[in-house]
C-alpha cells in the first residue's frame, strides 16, 4: 500500500500485523502477542512516537542480534516489597509488563512495592506500566532511562542524559485516570524529529547549540542539545532518575548508555522500575477517588488566563485520543505505512 | 542586639536559642531540643528560608492556637511497606522526623518504604527528611504540599496548587551525598521574598500576571503567580505530588489548603511523604556507591558551555555551605537577628 495517503486501521489489525512481523522476526506467539498488544495500545493512546512506529527498529535490533528473542526473565533480588529483575536482554514491553505485574503483587501485601530492572530494552511509553496499577485500583508510578543520550549536565556540553521520563498513574471516579507521562526536557526527542520532517521551526527554548545560543533548525538538531524543564531543576531530575531507573539497577547511564538510534547491535542494558501504591493500605478507595474528583473539578473551574479556552488535566486527552482512535480506528501517516510495507515485504508476511 | 549588622552564631547556640523559644511557648524539652536541632541544620546547608527565619511565625501559630504542642503522633494505617500517621497537629519537624524514621526501620526488612503523614505542619527544606536515609545507606526521597497555594492549574488564574517540593538523597563514595531539593516552580516563593527585600527585579519567567504577561516587579507579587517549570509539565508535577503527598494521605490540597503565611490560627492539615529505599536490597552498597562515583566524575568532567566555569552536582553546594557554615558560624542578617531579639523580649527568654 506504500505511496498511499494516512489511512486508519483498527486496533486488532495493527496488533495482528505487528504479531506478524514479530514473529517473523523469531519472537515466540505468545511474547509477540503481548508485546503487539503493548504496542498497538501506544498507537491507541496517542503516543504514536512509541508504537508501531517503532518497529522496523525493533526489527532491525533483533535481526542484528541485538535483542534476545528467546530470554528467560528472572528475579535477581527481592525482599518483600522490592525486586529487581534480570531482563535477560529481552525486548522491553515483557520485562515491564513482568515488572508491573510483581509490583501489583506485592503491593496487595505490603501496601507499596519498587520493582526495577536491568539488561531490558526500549518498552515504548512510559504511562503503559504506569496504567497497569489502575485495574486493581492502585496507583503506579514508572520511570526509565530513555535510550539514548540527549543533553549534558546543566553548564556542560557532553552528551551523558537522556530525556529519563517518569508516569504517574492515579485513578478517579466520574473522570478518566490521571495520567502525567513527561519528559524532564522542554521537548521531548521525538517532538524535534516531527517538526524536522514537517519543516518547521523549533520554538527557542527546546534546544541551544554547543555555544548556548538558541537552535530552531531542527535540521540542525545534532549539533546541539535538549534543554531540561526548569534549566537545572530537570538536570537534577534526570540525573536522579537516571541513578534510580539505572545505577541503582545494576542497568546502563551516563556513558554506558547505548544510543539505539545509532546502534542496533550492543546490548543497551537498559534500567526501569514501577512502583505500585495499593490506595486500599492508605484510605478508602471510594473515597479517594471522590476527592481525586473534587480536585479535578477544582482545576477545570479556574478562571482563565487569555487565549485559553480550557483547563486539561493530565491524562484527560489520552482518554479523549483513546476513544476517538477505539471509535475510528488508528491513523498511519503514509510515510509510515510504506515503511511499514517495506518491512512486511522485506519479512514475506502480509501487510498492515 | 537589634540594629547591629549581619553576625555569624554557633549552630549549638542557635539551637539553645530556638530551644528556649519554643518552650516558651509551650513545646516540652525534648520536642523543643528535636525541633531546634532541625532548624539549625537547615541554617547550617544553607536553607535559610527554612531555618531560623521561620521561628518568630512558628511562636506566633503556637500562640494563637494553631499548632498542638502536646500531640500525640500515631499511625493511623499500616502495612508491611507503608504507614500514614496522624500528626496530631504537631510541629511538622516532629511528624516527618518519625516518618523517615519508620520509612527507615520498614526499608530495612522489606527494602523499600513509603510513609505519608497527614495533620502535620510545615517542616522546613524537604532535603533534611530525605537525607536521614543516607544514615542508613539508605536512598530518602521526600514530597510535601506546599503551606500555601502560589500557582494556578496550567491555563488557569486561580491559585489552587502549591510549589510542592520534591527532594531525593542518594548516597556517594567520595563525594558529597547527591541531594536534590526543588520546587516544582522556576523560582520558590522564598526567592521571590528576597528579590523583594533588595529592591531588585525578578528575571522574566519567574511570575505572570492575571493577563498572562510577565511580571518582574516583585512587590506586585501578590497580583501574579509563579511559573511551573516546563510550562504544563511543572503543573502536572505540582498536581500529581499534591495528590500524593496531600489527597492519598488525607491531608490538605487544592482550595484546602491553608495559606500560613497569612493564617496562624487554622489547622493547616499538612500532607508529606518520605520513602526509604535499602541499596543492598538491590546491589552491593559499596559498589553502587562507587557507580554513583562515576556518574559524578562523568558529569564534572563535561565540557563545559560559555559562561559556565564549572558543573555542579546537586547536594555539592549543600556540603560546601554546611562545611563552611560550621567552621565559620552561620550568619543571622540583621533585620532577621532584629525579629529574633524582638521575639526572645516579648518572650522573656535570653536572645540569640
Amino acid at each position: 500500500m506504500s505511496g498511499m495517503a494516512s489511512r486508519r486501521v483498527e486496533k486488532t489489525d495493527l496488533e495482528a500485523f505487528i504479531v506478524r512481523v514479530l514473529q517473523a522476526c523469531g519472537v515466540p506467539g505468545d511474547d509477540a502477542a503481548e508485546v503487539a498488544q503493548l504496542m498497538a495500545e501506544a498507537d491507541l493512546i496517542g503516543a504514536d512516537g512509541h508504537g508501531v512506529f517503532r518497529l522496523p527498529q525493533y526489527a532491525e535490533r533483533i535481526q542484528a542480534g541485538g535483542i534476545n528473542t528467546r530470554p528467560v526473565i528472572s528475579v535477581h533480588s527481592e525482599r518483600a516489597a522490592m525486586a529487581v529483575l534480570d531482563g535477560d536482554n529481552a525486548l522491553g514491553h515483557l520485562v515491564m509488563s513482568r515488572a508491573a505485574e510483581l509490583a501489583v503483587k506485592k503491593a496487595a501485601t505490603t501496601g507499596v512495592a519498587w520493582v526495577g530492572a536491568h539488561h531490558s530494552n526500549h518498552a515504548g511509553p512510559a504511562s503503559l506500566y504506569a496504567r497497569m496499577a489502575l485495574r486493581k485500583d492502585m496507583i503506579g508510578l514508572y520511570v526509565a532511562v530513555g535510550s539514548a543520550n540527549h543533553l549534558p549536565p546543566w553548564g556542560g556540553t557532553d552528551m551523558l542524559l537522556s530525556t529519563n521520563p517518569i508516569a504517574v498513574a492515579i485513578p478517579s471516579g466520574q473522570n478518566p485516570p490521571i495520567v502525567l507521562d513527561m519528559a524532564t526536557t522542554v521537548a521531548a526527542y521525538g517532538k524535534v524529529k516531527t517538526k524536522a520532517q514537517r519543516g518547521e521551526a523549533m520554538p527557542e527554548g527546546w534546544m541551544i547549540d554547543k555555544m548556548g545560543n538558541p537552535l530552531t533548525d531542527p535540521k540542525r538538531a545534532g549539533e546541539g542539545f535538549l534543554l531540561p524543564i526548569g534549566g537545572p531543576k530537570g538536570y537534577g531530575l534526570a540525573l536522579i532518575f537516571g541513578l534510580l531507573a539505572g545505577t541503582l539497577n545494576g542497568a546502563a547511564f551516563g556513558r554506558d548508555v547505548v544510543d539505539f538510534n545509532a546502534d542496533s547491535k550492543t546490548v543497551t542494558n537498559t534500567g526501569h522500575f514501577v512502583i505500585a501504591l495499593d490506595i486500599a493500605a492508605f484510605t478508602d478507595v471510594e473515597d479517594f477517588k471522590r476527592h481525586v474528583d473534587d480536585i479535578w473539578a477544582q482545576m477545570k473551574g479556574s478562571a482563565k488566563l487569555p487565549g485559553f479556552s480550557e483547563i486539561r488535566l493530565p491524562g484527560e486527552r489520552l482518554a479523549k485520543t483513546r476513544a476517538e482512535n477505539a471509535a475510528n480506528g488508528i491513523a498511519i501517516p503514509a510515510e509510515l505505512g510504506a515503511q511499514l510495507d517495506a518491512l512486511a515485504t522485506s519479512l514475506d508476511v502480509a501487510g498492515l
